[in-house]
C-alpha cells in the first residue's frame, strides 16, 4: 500500500500518520519528492482500512499494489481450478457448452431442446425457472414448476442443470434440485445472496454485472469463496457501454485478464452480450479462440414464439452447426468439447 | 408500437404478422417505403410481448412510442406525488435533507451527529446498519444493533430514520423500526426485493443503479408500485462512466428528465456520486438549482476515523455551513428547507 | 513516480533498472513487500519516459504521483487566470454568457439574435461559420460568408465573437476576424491544430472531447500553452455514457475538479450536453451553482426552422427569462453577469 | 422516417406539419393511437432535415428507419469491397497482417523489424512518422525523416507502407510516398481531413474513434467516400468504457455488425485496444475467428526501449509464433494469410 500525502503537509502530520500505521503492525518507507511526500507500507497491512486512510484530509491518494482478493487470486493458488459436476467438468482441457432456452416454458419444449442440444454436443442444460425481467408486466418464469421440468429433462437426458437463483429463500430447494446455481448479472453485488450460496457446496456460476469491473467480479467471487465454497465458475456476458447496436459490449479481453489473475474457470455468454441471434456464432468462435473454458448459449426450437429473449436465441439446427465449427477450432486449441 | 420489417420481406409474411397482431386485439397501419415496410400498432397492445416480436426473423426492429411504465408515468398522474413521513414530507415545495453517517458506529457517534444535523436543518437521519461492501473483509455494519441505535437517535431527536434493506428476510423488522426503507444502487434490479417492499406501506427510497438508465430506474419503481406501494422516492447517485476522477459521474440532467416523465419525487446523493468530501457542497447546490426535491448527504464527526466512506463524508460544521448556503438558494427557487 | 515490479523479480533485474533510473538523474527508494518490490523515483524525472518503463517486462505497473500537465497546473500558478477579451473577461468574479445560434444562417437572423441576447445580458456572440456535422450530406455552414456576417453583427452590437476553427489552413483569417477561437469537442485531440492555435495570441475556447477525461482535457490545454498561448478557456459540454435520453451526460463535477487542479477558467455548454431545449434552463442554473465561470448557450429566433441543432436551441424570450433567473443566483454566489 | 407527435397535439398542428412534409415531396401515413399520434414519411425524404423536425416543439421524437450512410451501405452495394494495394489486397478471402513499430525510430530498427515481419508473414509495414501523443512533452515522431525511412524499408522488403496522416497540409507528400494513409482514432471526426483524403485515390485506413458508435464510424467512411474515394478500410481498435484494466475495450461484436451493414473491409488492432503485449495473441486469434479481414499489430525488436507504446508491442519472435497460430485458424476459416 502506498500513501501519497497532500503537497506541503507538515512533517509532524506525516509522522503522526506513520506512527499510527506502525502501531497497527506495518513498517513504513518514506520517499520525499519535490511536491509530494509518499510512503509505502510493508508487512501485515490486514488491519489497515483502505477507506479510513483515504478519509484522512492530509492524504492525496492511496494506491494498492496487491489485489484485494485472496482466495480467487492466482498468486496464492497457481493451478487452474477445475469445477466437477457429476462426471462433467468446467475448466482444464475441456471447452464446456451450456445450452438451453432462456426460460422453461413447457415439458415438451424443454425436453425436445434438451435432447437436441445433447445430441449436438452440449454438456449442460440451462433454462430459467425464476426470471429477472426489467418489467413487472413481463413473464416472470414458471418458478417451482419450471424447476420440476428441469429435473425431468435431466432425468431424460442425463444433462446436469444450470438455473438462476434470485433470492435466498429458495436456496434449500436449489441445493436439492439443481446442479449449478447461477447468480445473475443484476445480483452480482447482492452480497447477502453471495454469502448464502457461499455456505453451500454447490458449483456457482457467477455472471459479471453489467457495469462491474473485472476486479469487482473477482471480489464477488471472493464473497462466495470466503464463506467456504470454492466451486466458482465466472461468466463474461457483456458490459454496458455507449454502443447500443448490441445489447451489451462483449469484453473478450476479460478472459485472458481473469486467467492471469485468477485460477477460476471462466466462460462466455454470447447470447446476452449481443442480444441478437446472428452474432452468437461469430462471438462463440471468438470466445473459444481467446481462451474461454466454455460457453453458455440460448437455444430455442421456436424463437419467434419464445416467451423471452427469442431475438437472441438460436435454433437447434444452428446450434448443431455452431458446435461442429467449434469442434474444429477446439482441436487446434487443444481443447475437447 | 412500430414494427420495421427486414428489406424484401414478402407480402405473405407481412400479412401473416399483421393478422397475428390483429388477432391479439390491435389495429395495424401499414407504411410501405422503398427499402423497408413498416407498420404501426394501435389499440390495446398489452397482450403483445415486445421480445416475441423482436424474435421474429423477418422483423428488423421494434420501436416503442409509449413508455413501458404506467403507475410511475406522469401521463396518467399529472400531479407531483408528495411522500409524507410523519409530519415531514419529500416532494412538493419542500427541499428535504437526509443526513447522517455512512454507517452506524456507536451510540455516542450517532446521537451526537443526529443532534448536530437536526440543529443545522436536516429533516431525516440516515445511517447504515446493514452495509453492502465490495470486499467481504470490510466492516459489514452493526446490523440489528445498528437498528436499535437508529431508533434511539430518533427518540432523542424526533428525526425519522432512513436505512438500507439488503435482503427480504429482514423486511418485517424494517417495517416495524424504520421510517423510510432504502433500496441501494446494487439492488435496484433485485426484483424479488422490489416486489417484497412493494407489498408494504412504507416509503421506499430507491437509488439508481450504477449503470441503470433513467427508464430502468422508473421500471424498478414500477415493480414496487405494481405491488401496491406508491410511496416511492427516487435518488440519483451517480452513474458509472469512463471518467474515474470521481467515484461516479453525477447525472444531474436526470432530475428534470425524471420530473418530466414521472410524478415521483427525486433527490440527489452527492456524497456517493463524487466519493470526495470537497465536491459535496458544489454538487449539493447544483442539485437544488437543477430542481431536485432534496439531498442525501453523508456527515461524520470524525471522517478520518469513520468505519466507511470517510473520504466522502463532511463534518457537522461543514454541513451546517452547507445548509445555510442552500437556504439562500432555496429562497430564490421558492422551496423551503 | 512509483514502479511496482512483477512478483519474484530477481534482485539483479531490480538493481539493473534502479541503476538505469539513477543514471538518468533520479534517486530511487526501494520498498520490499512480501509479494511485490516497489520503488519510488525522486528528483528530476523529466528524462524518464513513462511508456518505456511500462514496456519493461519485469515491471507490473507504474504509478504517477505528479500530474502530467505543468502550465495548466494550479500547483505552479495558484491564482485564477482571467482571460481578457477587449473590455470583457472570462474568469474571476464574472459569470460570462456566450450566446447565439448554432450556425450563422443569414444577416437578418444573426443580427436580430445578437441584438436580443445583448439586451438580455450576454457578453459574447457565438455562431458557427464552419460546422462539424456527423453527415456529409448535412449543411456544412456558410463558411467565409458566415465569418463576414459575424463581423457585421459585432460591429452592430459591440459583442466579441466566438466561432469554431476546424482546420489550420484558416488560422490567419480567424486570428484577423475572430475574438475567441473555439476548438470543438471532436478536435480536442487534433494535436496539430492545438499547436497551431498555441502559436497565436488569441483566446482559445477549448471544448472537452466526448470521451476525454479531465486529465486529457488539461493535457490538450497544455498543448496550446506549451506553444506560448496561455489564454485558454475550458468548456465542459457533456461526455458520452450509456444513458441515451440526453445527447451526452453533463459532467458538472468536472467544474470544481478542474478548478482544484488548474487555474484556467471553465464554462459550461448545456445546449450540446443535453441536446434538448427544455433542459437548458435547469442545467444552466446548476452550472452557475456548481461554480462555473460562464455559459455557452444556443439561442435561435425560430428553432423549428434552424439549419442545425434547433431541438436544443432556446428562443430569445426564454433566454431573457433564463438570464434574469441566473442574475438572482449570481447575486448569491457573489458573481456578476 | 417516423415522427411521433407530443401527446394532445391538435389536429391543426399535425396537419400543418403533414402538409409541410408533403410539400417537400413525401407521402405521409398517419397512425392515431390513444396517447400519441405518429406518422410515417415515405418517398423522397432527402430534402427533409432531421434536426429541423426534431426542433419542432410539437414533435416528441423522430425515428429513422433507413441508415444515414449510402455509399458505405451494403443495401446499395451487396458485394464485399476488396481494396487492392499493389499486388496485395485487404478484404475478400485474405486475412491481411499489417505489422511494425509504433513509431519509426531509426533506419536499423525499422529495416530489421520490416525484414522479420515479412519473413513471418506480414503483408504490410506500419510505422508512425507523425505521432499523436497525449502529452506535448512526449516524442512526436521523426516526421519527414520517418517517411524517408519507411520508403527505404519498402524498397528493401517490398512491403507496402501504412502510416498516419495528422493534418491536411502534409497530404501531397503522403499521396506521393505512402501506400495506405491511416486516419487515427482521434481524427475520426476531423471532417476537414476526411474530405481531403476523400479527394485522393489512396486507400484509407480509418480507425474507429474511442467513443464513436459503429454508425458514426460508417458516417466517417461516408465522408471520405462522398468525395469520390471508395478505397476505405475500417479498423476496430477498442472503445472507451468504465473498465480500465485494458487501455480500451476491444469491441469484437463490431466486426460482424459492420459486415452486415457495410461492404467495406474491416480489420482489428489488438495492440491499441489492449495496451498490454500479452493480450495481443489471444485477441488477434479472436479477431480472426470473429470474421475480421486482417490485423494491425505493433512489433518492436526491443520493447523495453521503444520510444512509444513498448508495453503493447510484441517482439518479432512472438509475432512469428502468433502468425503460425493464425495460419492454422485461417485454414479452418477458409482464409489465406
Amino acid at each position: 500500500m502506498i500513501i501519497v500525502m497532500k503537497p506541503k503537509t507538515s512533517i509532524e502530520t506525516i509522522n503522526k500518520l506513520k506512527n499510527k500505521m506502525e502501531s497497527l503492525g506495518c513498517q513504513t518507507h518514506e520517499i520525499v519528492g519535490e511536491n509530494y511526500s509518499v510512503f509505502g507500507l510493508v508487512g501485515d497491512t490486514s488491519k489497515i482500512d483502505r477507506s479510513q486512510i483515504q478519509a484522512n484530509r492530509d492524504v492525496e491518494k492511496v494506491i494498492f499494489v496487491q489485489e484485494p482478493y485472496k482466495k480467487a487470486n492466482r498468486i496464492f493458488h497457481p493451478q487452474d481450478t477445475i469445477v466437477k459436476i457429476g462426471d462433467k467438468q468446467i475448466g482444464g482441457s475441456k471447452f464446456s457448452i451450456i445450452a438451453g432456452p432462456c426460460s422453461v416454458e413447457s415439458k415438451q419444449q424443454l425436453i425436445s431442446i434438451a435432447e437436441e442440444i445433447k445430441e449436438s454436443g452440449a454438456s449442460f442444460l440451462r433454462g430459467g425457472a425464476f426470471k429477472p425481467r426489467t418489467s413487472p408486466y413481463s413473464f416472470q418464469g414458471m418458478r417451482e414448476e419450471g424447476l420440476e421440468l428441469l429435473k425431468l429433462a435431466r432425468e431424460k437426458t442425463g444433462l446436469p442443470i444450470v438455473t438462476e437463483l434470485m433470492s435466498a429463500d429458495k436456496i434449500e430447494r436449489f441445493v436439492e434440485d439443481v446442479d449449478v446455481i447461477q447468480i445473475g448479472a443484476r445480483n452480482m453485488q447482492n452480497f447477502d445472496l453471495l454469502k448464502e450460496v457461499g455456505k453451500t457446496k454447490k458449483p456457482i456460476l457467477l455472471k459479471r454485472g453489467m457495469s462491474a469491473t473485472i476486479e469487482e467480479l473477482l471480489m464477488a467471487a471472493e464473497y462466495i469463496m470466503s464463506e467456504g465454497n470454492e466451486h466458482v465458475i465466472l461468466c463474461e456476458r457483456g458490459i454496458r457501454t455507449f454502443e447500443k447496436y448490441t445489447r451489451n459490449t462483449l469484453d473478450l479481453s476479460a478472459i485472458p485478464v481473469i486467467k492471469k489473475h485468477s485460477h477460476l474457470p471462466v466462460i462466455v455468454d454470447p447470447s446476452h452480450a449481443a442480444g441478437l441471434w446472428w452474432l452468437v456464432e461469430p462471438l462463440a468462435k471468438a470466445a473459444l479462440a481467446v481462451g474461454a473454458d466454455g460457453l453458455m448459449v440460448e437455444v430455442h426450437n421456436d424463437p419467434a414464439n419464445a416467451r423471452c429473449d427469442g431475438q437472441q436465441s438460436i435454433t437447434p439446427e444452428r446450434f448443431n452447426d455452431l458446435v461442429s465449427k467449434l469442434k474444429k477450432l477446439a482441436n487446434i486449441e487443444n481443447k475437447e468439447i
